[in-house]
Parts: structure tokens; C-alpha cells; sequence
């Protein structure tokens, strides 16, 4: 069968490569591919700067963004069942986190992660998976069930937002979201969809795709070309909470600035790394210490967030049809993989098509 | 009577006055001064960068860190009783958190702080309060209660961090305490007596008191001039949390790096504005993300946390005798304030006796 590779570290493109059809052991299921996401953690790896490949491999089949169908059945898995796979998988040294089933909160790092880190991905025609880190997602969400493992790793962002703020007294009212790509674009849903006024805030001018579908959930666009980040609180009040979707070096810094008191701000998204900034302290140590300020970064998800995110597409699906599924812009086939891979310019998520 | 006074935003030095005995009204208790203590935020006023009068006044009556004995009975204070006072007072909107009683957590910023911002301090003779900003103290911590209100600081800082580390599951074993101030030594010993390792990192050489004294509770002293910041982890394994309490603006930048994963770092001090600084980003997003760390600032307490502090010193007292005491390395008569607030190269809590 077919499978999406590369040789990790070293720079791209992919390679479709013939393996073994897996054979499912110790109460594994066998799943056969529907779709795969592409995120920029996949563009990364193509591009020699992260992933490993499995012990004793040369090379790490990608894609950690899944959507299949149970060929077998398992605990809790039926033949037939539409499942989604958790991405981590648990440290040898079953740290405190992952013996809870929360490896997101890995406490060794040395957690492995399908497609991306130790272990071959889901960007093939058949894999194989304990039971335990599937998710069953209804027949009904199939269009945008693709969507799952990014919206988990949002879901973990906003419920880390939520317990954490339960050390005050807390009614949060506005919420500004950075950056309105995949994780962006989610953000903001899952905000509106409880009940929070969200302004998002990204670079491109007004009238895009991405603007078009965020208005829809009742979330307002705030282009950089027409206002600067600086000049949001002017126009829209205290900002509670801030989640930081764009990946840029100085903006979390800025963001600080923009925030209310008492306010927090969950970054998502990482910077390159060794860039060199300037940056004026002033806006650091003394508004987060004198307004009571929390910054926190939110990696990954573990398996409770993708449930609560299956109860979200659907309840997103019900609220602002269609706005799930317009975010998916191209479907490619597995034979094409590369053109996935490479972002085009009015690309929001692009699926391969297995 | 005498107060010690400045003129808010004009560089000192200070100046004693003559004011008039208050008298109390609606339920206030009047209070003889015993000690106030003198704080790098006392300093910044005399240096005119921080500080209002009081509505109508020209002059500040400075002092924050109170102890005084009650000369008149209110609601749950008696005459005789030695009392501390907490230093906020509500903002004139009654937002959240001020109706709450949790004013050091104030929505709009417009709290008052008395000694500091539009309301006189407690450097002076005599000084009335309403019963419910006042905490009382056994006698038998007379010599040591004046470290209550910095001890405040701390109690919240700790009381915040396990609050928020409720996120996850979190068992910290670690901690690393940049600074070796009364904040830094306070920290120091309430990580100590909630029975958690902890290493104490300053400038200054191995040998001196503050090193002798966090020693004392169990604490190890690291300086600077045998262990850079960064070999910390090696020495000490992995650091659950941080206490930032050097006020350096650069130290909170390096911390994220040498903090374990799933940590947390509280920062209390505040650098000085408009220094311009150039941090390696790879540092910041990149650690902050993939690890789930957490930074958050953490300014005055509320009454609560002086309550915390009560049953604090009286334990700190018992299991590490004289450490507190001998943290106090100055006490000055109230005629020679100025004084008082020049800080000596071997000062560590200077107090005026009124």
C-alpha cells in the first residue's frame, strides 16, 4: 500500500513509498484512511527542520491529522465506526501525566507523536491503533471530522484558560485572537461558540475567505492594514483573554500591552528560533506584575479535548453551517501529496485524500 | 503629632511634619504606630518616580508596611490588640474584585494604596482605620510582625501558583528563588515550610546574611559567582517553580529556560521602564509552547493572605528561630526617616521605629 515519507532532518519534498499493510496485534484495530490534514508541523518536517523517523527506520511516514474508518473491531471501536487518532503516545518512563492519559503534559519530553516523532504517521492507506487512542466521531461530521485534531489542541487552550482563571474571580467578557489560520479561525469559534465577544486580529486586509467565515460566528475581523494592535483596546474595551495564533516572535510581547488586568494570554504558536528582538522591559515585568497578568504556552491535546472537540464541531455545524467545512480550500490527492504540502496563498486547510 | 511626608513626583529627601492627631469616625479604630517598615517602593517615592497625595493635599505621608496597637475598640478589634494594616482600599467603582475584598486583584486600577497612591501611609504617630483593613497579630510576634505585609506578597504569590497549577496534575518538588531580598528570603521560607527544595539564586558571595539565614530553613544559596543561571538545572535536576523577586529585566527571560516542564514562574519585581533589551526568541514561544510552562505577575495581597501570613510567621518563628528577626538589619527613630531610606550595601529590612 501506499505511504507518505520523508527522510526526517534532511530537506524535501516527500516521497510516496510502497509498505506492509499493518497487521493489528494485542486488541489493536485496523483502520483504513479517509483523509489526512496538513499543518505547518508537517511543512517543518518536509523541510529538514524537525521529526524523527521510528527506531530502526530511515524514513517517518507523515500526517498526524487523521480521519479513517474501523475495519475491525476493538473496546469501544465497532467495524465501520468514522475514528479519529490521538496524536501523543506515552513516555517509556510513564511519567506522572502520562499515566493519567494526559501525555500532553508529558513531564520526561520524551513523549512520541504519530507522524511527527518516533512514530510512522497516518498519511498511508491503512494503520493500526490501541483502541484506547481513538476517537469515534459520528458518520454525520464526516465533511469536517478532518478538522478534530486541530480544534483538540484549541479545546486544550481554552480549558487550560479556564482552569487556570479560577485563581480569581473571573467574567471574562472580550477575547482577542491573533493570527486567523487554522488554529485562529478554530479559536475564534470555539469562543463565540461560548458566548464570548471576539474580535481576531491578522494581517490581511478585510474581505478574505477566512474574515468572510469568522463573521459568521458573530467574531469581528480586525485587519492590521486598518488598525494596530495597539489600538484595539481603544476600540473594543478591556480584553480578557488573548490567544496568540500566529507564530510571530514580537507579538505575544505586544499583546501584553493590549491586555487587561488580570487578563491571560495562551500562546500556540512557536517563532523561529535564534531571531533576536528588541524589546522595551517596560512592557514586560511591570504590566504583568502591576496588573496581575498570566502568559502561558498550550502544546498538543490529549484525549478528553478531542472529545469535548467532537461535541464542538457539531454544535459549530448547528450554530454557523458550512463555516467548518469552507475552511478545508483543497483536497489532493495521496498521489500528489507534495502540492499539499506547499502553501498556496489563499490555502486555509488543505486535506490529502487518501 | 510627626509624620514623615514627601511631595509625590519631586526627588526627596523626605521630610518630617507636623499634622494633626486624626480622630476616628464611622467605626474606625485609632492606632498608635509601633514600626513601619521601608520597601524599594517607599525608596522609588522618595526619588519622585511613584506616589499621589491624597484628593487636596500636596504631601504624602508615606509608609505602607504597618504595626501598630489599637488605642480603641471596633468590629472584631480591641483595644490593646496589635494590629497590622492591609494597604489597599476599594476602587470607587466597586468593581468584581474590590466588592469581593480581593482588591489587590482591582479591575480598573483605580484602588488606592495607602503610603503610596492618594491615600497617607502610616509614617506617623497615630493613624485611623476601618476594623475590616485591619489584621490581628499575637503578641508574641512583636518582633517580627512588621514583616507581615512583605510576607502578604509572598502568601499570595505561593496561594496563585497552586491555584493555577490546579490546570494540571502538578507535583512539585523543586524550587528556584532568583533573589535574596526580604522577598527573596521570605519566598524562600514559605517554600521551605510547605516542605519543598528549594535554591536560593542572588549576585552576591556565598558567606553573607541573607545566605546564612535561608540556610537556616533548609534552603541552598547559589551565587552567581560559582553558578551562572543556566547550569542551575544541571546541579538541582528538574525546577518545578519559580519565584522571580530580583525586579532584573532580563532574569525572567533566562528563567524560561532553566524552568522544567509543565513550570511555573511568578515574577514580583518590576524592572525599570524604557530599557530596551534583546532576547534570543528561541528562549521564549518555543520553550513556553512545547513545554506548557507558565509566567504570570503577582502584585500586592489581599486580607486573606495577611491571615495566611499570621499563622506563617508564628511557624517560621517555631521551626527556624531568629531567622525573621535577624532579617531586620536596621532600625532607625522616626526623626532620622531619611535615613531609613537610604539603603546600606549590608541593609536587608530597615524599619523606623515611631
Amino acid at each position: 500500500m501506499k505511504a507518505v515519507a520523508v527522510y526526517p532532518r534532511k530537506q524535501g519534498p516527500v516521497h510516496l513509498r510502497e509498505v506492509k499493510k499493518p497487521i493489528p496485534t494485542n486488541g489493536e484495530v485496523i483502520i483504513r484512511a479517509l483523509e489526512v490534514g496538513v499543518c505547518g508541523t508537517d511543512r517543518e518536517i518536509v523541510n529538514g527542520l524537525y521529526g524523527d523517523a521510528p527506531y530502526g527506520s530511515d524514513f517517518l511516514i507523515l500526517g498526524h491529522e487523521s480521519l479513517g474508518i474501523a475495519e475491525s473491531d476493538g473496546v469501544d471501536v465497532k467495524k465501520g465506526d468514522m475514528v479519529v487518532a490521538t496524536v501523543r503516545r506515552p513516555c517509556p518512563e510513564h511519567c506522572l501525566n502520562c499515566t493519567r492519559g494526559e501525555i500532553d503534559m508529558c513531564l520526561t519530553g520524551n513523549y512520541r507523536e504519530k507522524g511527527i516523532k518516533g512514530l510512522h504517521g497516518f498519511m498511508t492507506e491503512y494503520y493500526t491503533e490501541d483502541p484506547k487512542y481513538l476517537v469515534r466521531v459520528p458518520h454525520d461530521l464526516r465533511h469536517v471530522a478532518i478538522l478534530l485534531e486541530p480544534l483538540s489542541v484549541v479545546e486544550k487552550v481554552i480549558e487550560q484558560i479556564f482552569k487556570i482563571q479560577k485563581r480569581l474571580a473571573w467574567e471574562p467578557r472580550t477575547a482577542l485572537v491573533l493570527g486567523a489560520g487554522p488554529i485562529g479561525l478554530l479559536s475564534t469559534f470555539v469562543l463565540r461558540d461560548i458566548g464570548i465577544a471576539t474580535y481576531t486580529f491578522a494581517r490581511s486586509p478585510s474581505g478574505r475567505l477566512n474574515d468572510r467565515l469568522l463573521e459568521e460566528s458573530g467574531a469581528h475581523y480586525l485587519s492590521a492594514t486598518d488598525t494596530p494592535l495597539s489600538y484595539i483596546p481603544s476600540k473594543v474595551g478591556q480584553i480578557d483573554l488573548i490567544v496568540e495564533a500566529t507564530g510571530s516572535a514580537s507579538l505575544p510581547f505586544e499583546a501584553i500591552g493590549v491586555l487587561g488586568i488580570n487578563g491571560i494570554i495562551a500562546l500556540t504558536g512557536i517563532a523561529g528560533q535564534g531571531r533576536i528582538l528588541e524589546i522595551d522591559t517596560s512592557c514586560i515585568n511591570l504590566k504583568i506584575v502591576l496588573e496581575n497578568k498570566l502568559v502561558f504556552g498550550s502544546v498538543n491535546a490529549n484525549k478528553s479535548h478531542f472529545e469535548t472537540g467532537v461535541r464542538r464541531l457539531k454544535s459549530i455545524e448547528e450554530r454557523w453551517p458550512g463555516v467548518l467545512r469552507n475552511m478545508i480550500t483543497r483536497r489532493v490527492p495521496i498521489q500528489r501529496s507534495q502540492e499539499a504540502l506547499e502553501k498556496g496563498d489563499s490555502d486555509m486547510k488543505v486535506v490529502i485524500e487518501v
